[in-house]
């Protein structure tokens, strides 16, 4: 299998939340797919596949875009190996996780390490990066972020869902993580691969289970350049 | 089966969202169980059972309370009933959706409705019920809820995420509800038996989503004292 994943200027530091999650998923599956580091301006390079943004993944002839539609895929196609959703119910439900992900998690993330992304890209991503980011948010990148000091408190305190949940149990999931664990740290990777800015307090119950996110599979997700 | 549940003035007012979460999980299951009204202040009601707290469901010789309890009781006594979880996965994630309800909903919604609460109450249970809430807000419940129009548009915008899903597919459970759906929809008739204040856009997904679940098991929950 291969892998067209989001990367900076280092070809290793893929920081991509949504990649994270086809990563996480496919070693879930037991699979190690081989990684085709993608920059925002290789349009060219996954247009055959019908896709404008990454992941992608192929696996022999077939080709899969978008991180939910791999993880249905790998869920379909390989039921016997471990269940990214633990049943019908899970999977539905992993869309609202994912829905939660991003209207509260991603945004309320974004603004506070966006000039930071854009310093971690590639050369020839900056100004793409640079006019379509500062289009959505109608300033600067470095101003958006330059408040994340007082943004933070209300981003904690919105994950709190997350966190009631998470100092009753291991993972989402229960005693072992679910792709709805993936969605969430999914996040949290994007963030800690792009920025050094400290977003969990350290007794957090979320900083806790992002530990044990991280020591998954051989520690996968924690080796990796990154700023924590 | 009986289901011990809290009750206002009129014993026909079942407002508890807690309470409506057991109620659809029966009727989910196929029961309808007897109603035995319950107020604040029946303390000693409950107490043989060793709860302090409605819903209480008596179930045969066996006695089950707190909601999350009496819908994993549901589910594991009788399996060979429509499901409330769709699995285990989407069992572990219904805890998530409870922690959202909890944080989100809820608590964006009492300081909405807290003083119509008030007044819906049986006369015994209203000093109690004054009492201890304004405890936790620091103010005469009148007080909490007066600024209610201006804190309208924070309260729509939490819930988009559930918002998200639910312009996709019907119900959060997906083509049919599960118990996930019962715990937001205990919420929103929680407020709609105590409050006149319109909580959703006439056009919110959210809206159509709440009349498809007032739809439910023959209209169980609509037809029913309330305020819409």
């Amino acid at each position: 299998m291969q892998l067209h994943e989001l990367a900076g200027a280092d070809p290793a530091r893929l920081f991509s939340p949504f990649c994270w999650r086809a990563r996480l998923a496919l070693a879930t599956k037991g699979f190690r797919a081989e990684t085709i580091p993608w920059r925002f301006t290789d349009k060219a390079a996954i247009a055959p596949y019908g896709a404008e943004k990454v992941p992608v993944l192929r696996d022999g002839d077939r080709t899969i875009h978008d991180s939910w539609a791999i993880a249905e895929y790998l869920e379909d196609t390989y039921p016997d190996r471990p269940s990214l959703f633990g049943g019908p119910g899970g999977r539905e439900l992993s869309r609202f996780v994912g829905t939660f992900a991003e209207a509260v998690v991603h945004a309320g993330l974004a603004r506070m390490i966006i000039a930071d992304i854009h310093a971690v890209l590639a050369p020839q991503d900056r100004a793409y990066f640079r006019a379509t980011r500062e289009k959505r948010f109608g300033m600067p990148l470095e101003q958006v972020q330059a408040d994340r000091e007082k943004a933070l408190p209300a981003f904690r305190q919105a994950l709190h869902p997350l966190r009631m949940v998470l100092r009753a149990q291991a993972f989402l999931g229960g005693t072992a993580p679910l792709y709805a664990d993936a969605i969430i740290f999914g996040a949290f990777q994007w963030a800690r691969c792009t920025s050094p800015f400290r977003l969990l307090a350290e007794d957090d119950p979320l900083e806790a289970w992002r530990q044990r996110m991280l020591d998954l599979h051989g520690g996968m997700a924690r080796h990796v350049p990154a700023f924590d």
